[in-house]
């Protein structure tokens, strides 16, 4: 067994809020059928239904959970449809739906297999219309938890539903940017990886935001000036806007959805 | 020993929310009493001194939990009166203040006996008037989790409090139900059954709440049409209004005391 | 070894909040390096960037934890600057940036040492300018439990970073009085020790907050009447504003920032 049950601990990622049963009763199911089992909350915030924010967390946490690790990712608008339940094997487990949420931190990885969740035997012995999380999901990491092989789960299949967070996109003027998430500190997380601003900005740049233009970028938050929009790596290799010791999204009026004109050389 | 350590984790549950140390304080109590106890949290979302909403979360996480389980249940607006702190038993232990909040879970399974725990060794040292939760509730759970027999804990007494979600209640066009909750997601869940509304509902059915009329019931959210209001079983045996990828109870402008017409026959 | 590693709990205080992966990414770093360690939340509701807020919690919380319990305590606005990142030894062990966020806790124990973390083999191989919650904090505080010397994460360093909650200030008609917190019930807690209220207000007393006058004083909410503010004890030796089954700060339309004066004799 390439993972005994000490090290295959379950991580929850959900959309199930703070404030409901939800959370509680996948813990509930989970140490009844495996009483031992290692449960540790990742995230129980995500936006209602929202597939990338779910995969956003999922992604960047991966890398940094112990081999064995079985994520039990319950963001799931489609429960209840044909929408397959599936495990992927990229060195740890990703339980799921197969919705997308799964894919950036899969595809990072080398898939092994995505096996489609299917022998009912390892589920609640009634599977409601609106709560996998409870019926599938959380009895299928549990059981894996226990260490039993992910192939007695169902069959193997090929497929494995996509999501992408939009590419760095060419303009006349330089590259537009999408927006991967806004962070509970207002930082604003571009999707444009950190290598790639270096290469672009070498020569100075101009970043246009709303009404907003920044020109600064810093390798540390305190290293910035008080209320100044500026430009720092994150903790994921990416870039993001912030403002030191303030809610740059709020300060500068952005929505997740707007999107950022970057532009190389200082001009604008 | 009917559950040895091992099998009795703490679930924790209570309304201290997510921005202050009384929920880490309870960790603590418990940690420093039982080393290697298994806590989980349950939800800590629980309205401010909202009883309802916390025998709600607890009537229908419980039947997920395993038998042995150890439910710390801390809403508790009448602490330091005379209510009494009290542990029920009905095949789980439930720990908490005698004031309705462990009723529904309770009632509905054989409650075996309540025992009013007054034997102050098991609390610590010192109890305040405004944080039993840290001083009786959590040392109780502590000790209960390393196997220490509920009766000696305090005398057997033959008195629980009682609280009901409300029954739906016939009028001249059919019934009137009331609000159980509405949960992170907006679906707003009534105090109706699954098994009654089909009984009631087999001719069709008309729902009325507040402006808007209902009239369309599916199995999953998924079959149901953008933006349009349905109802829907719940995960816990009810029916609740819902609308796909949408926040009910904001769009229909709903808030938990209001209260819903159900019109047999698609009538109006 | 003076505290085994069964009894070296992990307890996590943050300003991550519950919506980002930040908190899940700090229990991944652990467990990788040390599979058995036991984590609880302890709170990650602390305001952005807000050491009061953070030194207040962890301050309450430490005492009823177990000695032994390790407190990777992140509220770290100066990420990435010269401020030290150390390793505090008040019978607990205290992880976290050298801001202050310590202090409090740290004096009120006696401070056996503290250490500079430096040695970098016990930080994550890479060390970012944003993130030393998950590069330094989390590592050193997995190794430290699973039992290593706190004396090999770096040198003794004789300096311990400030910061305590504003004392009473006399005035000319009695106390000025500064708010420690504001809590999820609305409670405002007063940073005026309940001897010194006690010994102040023999007499009775009168205290103003913006336009309101309180005069009254209860040992439990329930005592209290409804609507009125009281003052009450709270759970940590200080003294609160409270409103029975009300939310205080929200009626008396009370910040943080504001202050309070506290007259003795109940004049006027």
């Amino acid at each position: 067994m390439p993972y005994p049950p000490d090290f295959r601990p379950i991580a929850l990622l959900t959309d199930f809020g703070y404030t409901d049963a939800y959370v509680g009763i996948l813990k509930g199911v989970i140490l009844t059928i495996h009483p031992k089992a290692r449960i540790v909350d990742l995230c129980h915030g995500v936006g209602p239904q929202d597939i990338g924010h779910g995969a956003h967390v999922l992604d960047i946490s991966l890398d940094y959970f112990p081999k064995g690790t079985i994520f039990c990712t319950v963001v799931d608008p489609g429960v209840g449809t044909s929408r397959r339940p599936v495990l992927v094997e990229p060195g740890l487990f990703l339980v799921g739906p197969d919705n997308g949420v799964l894919w950036p931190a899969a595809s990072r990885n080398t898939i092994r297999q995505v096996i489609h969740l299917t022998r009912s035997r390892y589920f609640l012995s009634k599977v409601s219309g609106t709560f996998h999380g409870r019926d599938i999901f959380a009895p299928v990491a549990a059981h894996l938890s226990t260490g039993i092989d992910p192939n007695r789960f169902g069959d193997p299949v090929s497929h494995l539903e996509r999501f992408s967070f939009p590419e760095p996109e060419p303009c006349s003027s330089g590259l537009i940017l999408a927006i991967r998430r806004i962070d509970t500190f207002g930082n604003i997380g571009l999707a444009l990886s950190r290598e790639r601003f270096s290469a672009f900005a070498e020569q100075g740049f101009c970043m246009r935001i709303n009404q907003t233009k920044i020109t600064r970028y810093y390798e540390t938050y305190a290293a910035a000036p008080e209320k100044e929009a500026f430009i720092i790596p994150d903790s994921a290799g990416f870039v993001e806007i912030a403002i030191k010791n303030g809610h740059a999204a709020s300060r500068l009026d952005v929505q997740i959805q707007d999107s950022v004109v970057l532009t190389a050389g200082g001009k604008i």
